[in-house]
């Protein structure tokens, strides 16, 4: 959840290959073009550092506001949720999703309507709070060449994957997900080399 | 208004300066930090086009889905617009505006409350259909370090001049416009060197 005082940076890289603290669990296509291996992952804030020697992929987005969350959804939200960087968030995700072309030429009613109305993405995601954080992170607005429209990084314990699993699971089961063209489900563990 | 096929591209460069087929009338600062003079303006489709020598500035805006516009409200616009590059449109507007950050912590709900039921924002813009063309240009979500938040550029003919000044006054006056905390305002005429 954004605050009326922004951060350092809204901008954040995401470098898959040789070297991170994350090490990368598993890399699954669950829609569309595959993506290629990495063994380890760095979260860089911004974008002016250097990606490490031998990457295999960079991916950037730009936290926004909120386009769907409502006031009573948003307090909701803020109240229960909890930040990144837990000492307990041994675990994260990072979940890049595009759209589909329809999905964007939608009016907004029209997408709030089946993104809550009928997914409750959102009612879906706060009985997983606080244990599974989250940030959301836009890229379809960066250029017109991003490989995806968004990059959702989420955090939990490593007795949370369960839970996190079943998350995943819902929301892919959602009318949402027929407007999802790819997606690719990066599991990754917390690990100093 | 966005169709179902997206056009070449999504991104548009506005370069102020010495050349380029539109003749600056004027470059008043309505909020904010002004802008620097320039004599002519050239808008640019995509971002790989060098800026002619002499550029004064250059601004860089990506068109997006609607954030606001409900489905009767997209079918009217839809019906009722017409598009840029009209023969008779001699007059254009370029409208660059950046927004208090306390709008971007709002909710979605708040927001729109503020932009339609409140500022009619849509309905006001719809009065002045087919006349006043216009494309919205996103800029928030290009980078962290962009100055505006949004590029509108309109395009009329000579004879609709004292009713574009008449919208943008009505807008001007609207609550959504306390939000405003930079707008500058650009006026050319068409004119081949």
């Amino acid at each position: 959840m954004q605050s009326i005082t922004p951060p350092a940076t809204r901008l954040f890289t995401f470098v898959g290959g040789a070297t991170g603290p994350w090490r990368v669990e598993h890399i699954h296509c669950i829609a569309g073009e595959p993506m290629t291996a990495a063994s380890r992952l760095v979260v860089i804030p911004g974008t002016g550092a250097q990606p490490p020697q031998g990457s295999s992929w960079i991916l950037r987005g730009i936290t926004s506001n909120e386009r769907y969350v409502v006031r009573e959804e948003k307090s909701a939200l803020v109240s229960k949720q909890e930040g990144l960087g837990r000492p307990d968030s041994k675990r994260a995700a990072l979940i890049p999703i595009r759209k589909k072309a329809v999905w964007w030429a939608l009016a907004q009613d029209e997408r709030r309507e089946i993104f809550e109305a009928q997914s409750r993405h959102i009612g879906i995601g706060m009985q997983y709070l606080p244990a599974i954080a989250r940030r959301l992170h836009h890229c379809r607005d960066l250029g017109h060449e991003e490989p995806f429209d968004f990059l959702t990084w989420f955090e939990y314990a490593s007795s949370d994957s369960a839970a996190f699993d079943e998350l995943v699971k819902v929301l892919r089961a959602s009318p949402e997900w027929e407007y999802v063209d790819r997606e690719i489900d990066i599991r990754l563990v917390q690990e100093e080399v």
